[in-house]
């Protein structure tokens, strides 16, 4: 799947994933007002309003971009109704063609971490059948509790050819206060990135491994650091946009060849019929103005990246 | 929350929880085979059998124990019908009054960590209506975002007067990889541990703050030093038994009057009757074999507070 997601970056010639992170404030009245017309002000309401509007953001964006990351939390704090809205979206989004990269941060040891991968990206074996639940195609991983919560999630990765993001560097202001403190002179998010290059080098695709990492926009000193540390690593990167990063700030997170970050926008694409600057488009019109504002991104950061002077892919 | 947990584990004279940590190996034929019988080997099996299996085990040791810790990866594993087999559990061991403790070590920031928080903790507000998803008196979080990650937690927790358990030091062998590192002579679980005693002091009950720590059975000398830096902070403490730890290593997990602790079994307990000690209640009696040894647990931990000299709580 990693050998996939390099391959679709370099067809789309867009390093970006669009994050489907709906609250329910992002989505249109006239959306909710007909969710809520048919399974009330409710969780299952709320569920379907989801689902319509990401599905419409998906029609409108999936030829452009290679990956889509629905953020799980947003999901989640709707229950049962919520999650499978989740798993319907990430279903539909396979079905156009997109890699999922569910951004679900989990995190245990042993049988339960391994219990959250099979969840997430493999198979449930039950009796003598076995389903996938989830089933997206990456999750992100937090890497706190060290390798052993780490290791089952690359061991259900080996037999699904699938993928995780490992949390080195997150985009938000506090995350200095344990990921920049230093160890013998090295922050600790460059210990976790060596542990992430490490753990990559046994899970590894044609050219970069199953096994990326997530480091934020917002911090682009750290990312040209990481870059180094992490050389096959693909990096996810947010941050960009609605945080503060900025495509300047993100020419370092890539190779010479434009390869090896992938730039995630959430709300600066799902939202954008909220902006002035997309407002033409009217409510009506979101899933259009998501269209244009992932346009303008890909063209943003691939004009840094000429600026750059780092070279096309072919 | 806090208060009654606290209440509860001095009137039990318990500090225990169970954790229901359910694999199908740990469920016994009989109960697998009437949920398949009814649904089939599929999730909607899988799920009715972890209830089945869940639902006995409460019966047996409700009222011995002030909590129980359902740890959601175990669910999550077989999708929805996983995590209704979960929201189920967490609802009838609140009916039966105890104190339900999600394991779930979930972290992100900003409006995604609210989210979470909501879904979990606190109420999702769907137009004029607010519903409760998963409904947990507590949760643990993963600390490694930083402050952002954790307020949102905070805020929910004011709201709803319940509570949050932070990583501190995990049980896992691999823990001191990230955790054990030294940052000015300190290491990193202390720095944690730190923050994790300010952001309590935001959040104080009687005697105990809402923001709890984990930290592992199995590493007591680094126990006894976090007793110290966390003093109104309590811990739940994770890997007694199967992953080794022994009552004479939670001694100064306590405080003088054996509050501060609260130490979790999970396959010691729900899967007793597979253990060569317990095998004489055979698998129908699944439930008598994890009543007493949650007995023998509780036994063995106050034998050992009784050693150290800690004076019974009135």
């Amino acid at each position: 799947m990693i050998n996939v997601l390099t391959e679709k970056i370099r067809r789309t010639k867009a390093p970006v994933v669009v994050g489907l992170d709906p609250m329910l404030t992002f989505i249109p009245d006239y959306i909710k007002k007909a969710a809520f017309a048919e399974y009330g002000e409710t969780l299952k309401g709320a569920g379907e309003a989801i689902w319509q509007f990401n599905k419409e953001i998906i029609n409108h964006v999936y030829d452009l971009i290679p990956a889509v990351k629905p953020q799980i939390a947003m999901y989640e704090q709707f229950g049962i109704e919520g999650l499978m809205a989740f798993q319907r979206t990430a279903a539909y989004a396979k079905g156009k063609g997109l890699v999922v990269i569910g951004d679900i941060k989990r995190n245990d040891i042993g049988s339960s971490s391994s219990a959250y991968a099979v969840g997430h990206l493999g198979q449930a074996q039950v009796g003598e059948n076995a389903f996938y639940s989830f089933a997206e195609d990456f999750v992100t991983v937090n890497p706190y509790l060290g390798t052993d919560g780490v290791k089952p999630f690359m061991e259900v990765c080996k037999k699904e050819k699938k993928g995780i993001f490992v949390l080195v560097k997150t985009s938000n202001p506090s995350s200095g206060e344990f990921q920049d403190q230093l160890i013998d002179g090295k922050p600790l998010y460059e210990l976790v990135g060596e542990k992430v290059a490490e753990w990559g080098d046994d899970l590894m695709g044609a050219e970069y491994s199953y096994v990326g990492a997530v480091v934020g926009a917002t911090y682009p000193e750290q990312g040209k650091q990481l870059r180094k540390v992490m050389p096959r690593t693909l990096l996810l990167v947010p941050g960009y946009g609605a945080q503060g990063g900025t495509a300047a700030d993100l020419v370092h997170f890539f190779n010479g060849d434009r390869t090896g970050a992938i730039v995630n926008s959430s709300r600066g694409i799902i939202a954008a019929y909220q902006q002035d600057k997309y407002a033409d488009y009217g409510s009506d019109g979101f899933g259009a103005a998501s269209r244009a504002a992932v346009i303008d991104m890909i063209a943003d950061i691939n004009g840094a990246l000429d600026e750059a002077g780092k070279g096309r892919t072919s």
